[in-house]
C-alpha cells in the first residue's frame, strides 16, 4: 500500500464554498452485518435524497461469498419486495459503480487500512469505527493500530473531521475523511462542550461522567458477557479508568485526563445510552442561565433537545431516534449540576450521526431524513 | 469399556423393601459450569441431610484443570467464606472419596459413556441429559448416541427409571440409574397424566401442547440465539414437530405421535416454562371433577401445586421454586379443556427434580431441602 | 342524540368509482393520549400526503383543558420544534377546521356513541374501539354498548367496514365507518383466510390459536397487572374461551364457535403479537402448494409478508414496523399444519392498519406512509 | 394516644449483658401485602429459629377484614399445603399472642404512630419505614410526620438504633427499636464507612454516589411510573438533590450536606440496587491497603462480602440474595476511587436486614436464616 498516490485536499478541489449541492450521491456501507451497519442501510434505504439509488452493500474484502441478500444479515430490513444484495468487496467494483461516499461500519484495524485506499481512489469515507477520531498518537495506542504507510496516515489523520457537526459543523462540508464519533463520547460532549465554552466549569473537582449503555453497544458477537442470561436483570460496570472513548473526551473538550471521569455501566436493555454529569460552576449561578447557554449554543442544531432545569431526559424517548436530549438540575445552592443526556448509541450515536455527516458533507439539511 | 463388569440390581443388594435409610450420603456433581449444575450445587450446598458434607464438584475427565473454585464457574454461590473447589474428573477419585451418587449434568454423550463406568463401580447416577430417558431406540436416535458395549447398555437402559417421582415414585428407592426428565416433558406430562389415567381424553382430534420457556433452557453456550439483542423483547417457536422431549411425551403417556403435538417457544425472560394444553374430553364434564381428579393423583406429591377452574398459574409464581403447578379452564360446554401446567426450568426441570429424585433413592422426604 | 340526521351512503354522494383522488386530506385524532393514538400521531405527521397539513389532536369532549401540547402526552413525539396542541374535543371545530377524517382512539362506548355524531356531519370515522366490528348483536354483547337511536345505529352498523384491507380492500374506497380490527383478530384472520377460502382445513378437530401478546395490549392505565413487578418476567394466559376479538375472528372466517379456540397470553415485552396457529388439513399435501395458497392470496397486499415452509416469523421482526408476517411449518405426514402469525399490536394490529384504511379511503397506495 | 406509658430502657430490664438468649420468639408483621413485607414473610416462614411458629400476620387497625390468606396477597409464597391466615389488626391480639417482636412494612406515618403503641405494650418493634431512622429533625421533615406526643416520641426516637449491624451491632442486642436503614442508604453506608472511618477520604471534591435501582423499590402502587411500558427498556435519574436517603447519608455517615451527593436512577428491573461511588483520596494509596481496609472493617459481618480491586460486583451475584457486595477500582495514579456497592433493595436493603436485626437482638447469629 506504499504506493498508494492521494490527492491533498486542495488538488482533490473540495473546498466548501465552491462545492455544489447535489441531489444525490453514490453512497456504499462495508460492514453492513452489525448493529450500526444495520441502523445505517435503514437510514439510506429510507432516505429522500438518495430515493433514486440504492447503496452498494459490501461484504468483506477477498471473500468470494455465496450471493447473500440484506435480509439476511438484518431479517428486520425485509419489505414484501426483494431484498438488495450484499455484495463481495472490491475496489474496482467501488470505482466502477461510481461510489462518492464510503461508509465503514467496519473493525478499527480494517478502517485505519481502508481510509488511504478510498481517498486514493477519490472516496469520501465516513467511519464509524474509533479509527481516526483521535489525533493524539498516545490516545490512539489503545486501538493497538498499524500504518502501512505512516507519513500517508498522519496527513490523512491531520485531515480527518470528527464528525460531531455540532461542534466542527463548517468542516463537515468538504472533509473528504470523517471520523465519526463514539456514542458514549457524543452524549458526554453534546452534554459538557456548551458549558465548557462558556467557562464556567470549575475543574478542580473533577467532572464525574457516570454513562449507562444497553446491550448493542457491546456488538453482535455471541460472548459471555452478550449472552441474555449474564445480561438481563443486571447492571454492571465496566472499563472503569480504561475506556476507550475518553480520549475523545479529552481531546474534544480541552481538557486533562485529571479533569474528567468517565464509568461505562451495561444496562439490561437493547439500546439506548444515558448519561449523569456531575459538574461544579466557578460561582453560583440561576439554572435559567445554565439553560441559556444550552438552548445558544444548539439554537440551530436540529438534532439535539434541549430541555429545563429539573426536566431531565430518559432512554425512553430517545430511543429509535436521531436526537441527543440534554437536561439538567441545578442544586439550589447554584454550585452543584447534574447533566442528563441521552442518545440512541445505534443512532445520534452512530449511523443516525453519520448520515447527519453525509447530510452535511453534501450540502443538504443535516437532518435529512433523520426526524 | 468392553469390559467393565457390571453387577444386576439384585447382585448389588439394592432392594427397594430392605434398603435402610441413611442419615446422609456422598454424592458428587460433573458438569457444574452450566446453569442446571450451578442450581445443583446450591440446593446440594443448602441440602439439611447434607449439611455435614460437602459434594464433590467436578471438572471433565483428562483435564488437569488448574485449581478452580466453584465460585469461578457459579458467582453467585459465593458466601462471605471460602467457597469449594471444582476438582479434575477421575473415577478413583469418585471411588476413594466413596462416593454414592453421582449427579452427571453433562452432554447427551456423556452421560451416555458414563453411567455404565458408574455402575460398575457401584456408584448410583441421577443423570439430568437426555441419554437414558427414552426406552425405545427409535425415539432415542434424536440424540445419536452411541455405545461402547451395546449389550449392556441395552440392560441398563431397561433398569433405568425415568425420574419424574409423581409417576414412578416407588422405582425410584433402590434405582441404579435415574433419567432426570427433561424440562418442557416434566411440564407436559405431569399435566396430562392424571387425565389420560382416567380415560376422560378424546384423542381423535389430537392433543396441543404450546409450549413456552425462558432462555436458560437454550444452555450457557453463547450463540446468535442467546444473544440478549436476538432474545430480549422478542418471541420465536422452534423445532416445531421436531423437539427430543417429544419421545418423552410419547413413552411415559403412552401415546402415539398423531395423539399429541408439541411446539416449544422461546420466551425473553431467563427462565420459567409455562405450557398450554388443549384437549377434548370424550363427553361433558363438571369442572369441580376435572379438579378433583388432578388433586387425587397429586394428593401425596408435595412439590405439585394444583389449582381449581380459572385459577391459571403463571410463570412468577414458579420462577425460583421446585413446584410444578397446574391450573385449568374447561369451556362452560364441558368438552373442551385447557391445562396450563407451570414449573422453573432449572428447578422442577432440572435440579429441583434432580434432588427429589435423590431424596426418594435414600428413602427421605422427597421435598426435603427443595421447600 | 335522536334528532341526528344522517344522509345515506348514497346521498353522501360517496361511490368508489366516482370519486377523485384528493391531494390530502383533513384528518384529526380523538384519543390521543393511549399507545395506540400515539403511534397514529406519529404515522400522520409523517404521512407523505398529510405533508402539508397538521391532523387536528383532541381532547375528550366538554373539556375545557388548559393548553396541552401533544408531547405532554407523547414526550417521544418530540422534535427541536415545537409541539403540535392538542385541542379541547368540539364537533363545532371539526367542521369548521373542515375535517374529512376522523379517528377514534376512545373508549368502546364513547366511539358507540360519536360515529353517528360524525356521520351526521359528514365526516368519515375509522375507528379503533371494538364499537362498530361486529355484525352479530350476540357477539357485540360482550362491550356492553348502548344506542341513543338504535335504528340508525342499525343501519349504520350494516354499513360498516371491517378495516381489515387484504379482506375487504375495494369496500374501503367509500366507506364511511371503518372498524379497525382488533389486535388478536388481524393476526389471527390473515393466517388463516387463505386456508379456510381454499377450502383445506378440517374443521371437525377445531381450530386451536395460541396466541401473546406485549403488555401495551393491555392500555396504559396503571393497574395490578400492568405493573412492571407482575408483567416482568413473566407469562401468563387469560380470557381463556372469553376474549372479546372471537367475535370478529368467527364473523371474519364464517366460523361457528365450535370450529376455532383462542387463547391469550401476556408476554413481558412491551409491544408485539405471536400467534402459534394449529390446523388440521383435509387432506395430506405438499408444503409448497401451502406457500402457493399464502401467496396467490397476498400478492397484492403490500404489508403481508408471506414465509415459505419453516421459515417461521417471529417477534423481534415485526416490531416497530407494519408488516403481518406469515409463516408456516407443515409436518412431514402433510396433514398436520402449524402457521406463526406476527404483528406490531400498536401498527398492524391497530394504528397502522389504521392508517392503511386511510389511504384505501383516499385512493392512494395502500402502504403510503407505511414502509 | 398521649396517655401511654412507657417504661425506660432500663426499666424494661433490656440490658444486654444480662439477656439471655431465647431459643425462639414471637413476631408479628404488620404490612404484609408489600414486596418487603412479602420477602419478610417468606424469610420468617423459613427461619430455623421460627420453625415452631408461625409469624402473627396482620393487615391494617380498624379492618375487619374478609378472611385474607397470606398467599392471597403474596401468591409466590404458596406451598401444596395451607397457608397462613392475615389476620385484621388489633393491640389486644398482639398482647394476648404474647408478640415479642413486631416487624413494620407499614407508611412512615403509620410507623411513626404505631412505634410508640407497641413500646407501651413492651413489644419491641423493627420499623422498615423511614419514620425512625433519622434524628436530626430537618432531616426528617422531609416525610411530613407529626407526633401525638412529642415529648415521647422525642425520647424514643433518641432510643431508636438505625439498624445497620455493622456499624451498630453492640445496640441491638438490647434495642427496643430498630430503624430498618434505607436501601440506597444501605449500599452507600457500606462502602463508605470504611473509608471515612480511616480518614483517607478528601471531602473537598465532594463524595458523588450515582445510585441505580430496580422498580420494586417504587413500590407495589400501580402509577405511571411503575406501568411496565413505562419502566422496560428504560432509566431514568429521579429526586437528583432530593432523594429522602440522603439524611441517613449524613447521619451516619457524619457528613455535611456540601460533602456528598447522591443520585438515584430507576433501573428496568425488578430488583437490586448498584451504588458507583466516587472518591478522591487525600493521598495516593496503593490498592492491597484499601481492600485491606474494608476487609479489616467488614472481617465479622458475614452477609458483607468485600473484593479486590478491579473485581467490581453487579447485580445478578446478589439478587435474592442477602449480601451486600464491595468492589472497588482505584487509579493507577492511586488518588482517584470508585466504589461499586450492590445489594437486593428487598432484602440486605430491607426485609433480609431487618431479620439480620431481629438476629442480633435474640442473640443468635447474625446470618441466621439468611444464608
Amino acid at each position: 500500500m506504499a504506493e498508494i498516490s492521494v490527492l491533498t485536499p486542495q488538488e482533490s478541489g473540495l473546498h466548501a464554498k465552491y462545492l455544489p449541492v447535489p441531489s444525490t450521491v453514490r453512497t456504499a456501507v462495508a460492514g453492513v452485518s452489525g448493529y450500526a451497519g444495520g441502523e445505517l442501510a435503514r437510514l439510506l434505504l429510507h432516505h429522500p435524497k438518495l430515493a433514486d439509488t440504492t447503496p452498494t452493500f459490501l461484504g468483506r474484502p477477498g471473500e468470494d461469498a455465496a450471493k447473500l441478500y440484506l435480509t439476511d444479515l438484518q431479517p428486520q430490513l425485509a419489505t414484501s419486495g426483494p431484498s438488495p444484495e450484499v455484495v463481495p468487496f472490491s475496489w474496482d467494483r467501488l470505482v466502477d459503480e461510481g461510489v462518492e461516499v464510503l461508509f465503514l461500519a467496519t473493525p478499527h484495524e480494517q478502517s485505519r487500512e481502508w481510509v488511504p485506499e478510498a481517498i486514493a481512489r477519490n472516496i469520501r469515507v465516513i467511519d464509524l469505527s474509533g479509527a481516526w477520531r483521535l489525533n493524539d498518537d498516545a490516545n490512539r495506542a489503545v486501538y493497538k493500530l498499524t500504518d502501512a504507510n505512516p507519513d500517508l496516515a498522519r496527513n490523512l489523520q491531520a485531515e480527518a473531521v470528527y464528525g460531531c457537526p455540532e461542534l466542527h459543523r463548517k468542516d463537515l462540508r468538504d472533509a473528504r475523511i470523517v471520523a465519526n464519533p463514539g456514542c458514549y463520547a457524543t452524549s458526554i460532549i453534546l452534554a459538557l462542550a456548551p458549558l465548557l465554552e462558556a467557562g464556567i466549569v470549575d475543574l478542580s473537582p473533577g467532572i464525574i461522567c457516570d454513562a449507562k449503555s444497553g446491550i448493542s453497544g457491546a456488538g453482535k458477537a455471541a460472548t459471555a458477557k452478550t449472552h441474555f442470561m449474564y445480561a438481563a436483570d443486571n447492571l454492571s460496570a465496566y472499563n472503569v479508568f480504561g475506556h476507550r472513548h475518553t480520549g475523545e473526551l479529552l481531546e474534544q473538550l480541552h481538557l486533562d485526563a485529571s479533569d474528567i471521569q468517565f464509568t461505562p455501566h451495561l444496562l439490561p436493555i437493547p439500546r439506548g445510552i444515558l448519561s449523569t454529569i456531575y459538574v461544579r460552576l466557578i460561582e453560583s449561578m440561576h439554572p435559567e442561565k445554565i439553560e441559556s447557554i444550552f438552548r445558544a449554543c444548539y439554537a440551530t442544531s436540529p438534532l439535539v433537545r434541549v430541555r429545563g432545569n429539573g426536566n431531565l431526559p430518559q432512554i425512553q424517548y430517545i430511543v429509535r431516534t436521531n436526537y441527543c436530549d440534554i437536561g439538567f438540575e441545578l442544586e439550589p445552592g447554584g454550585k452543584r449540576l447534574v447533566i442528563v443526556s441521552c442518545l440512541d448509541n445505534l443512532l445520534k450515536g452512530a449511523a443516525g450521526q453519520a448520515v447527519q455527516n453525509l447530510n452535511l458533507m453534501c450540502g443538504w439539511n443535516e437532518a435529512e431524513g433523520l426526524l
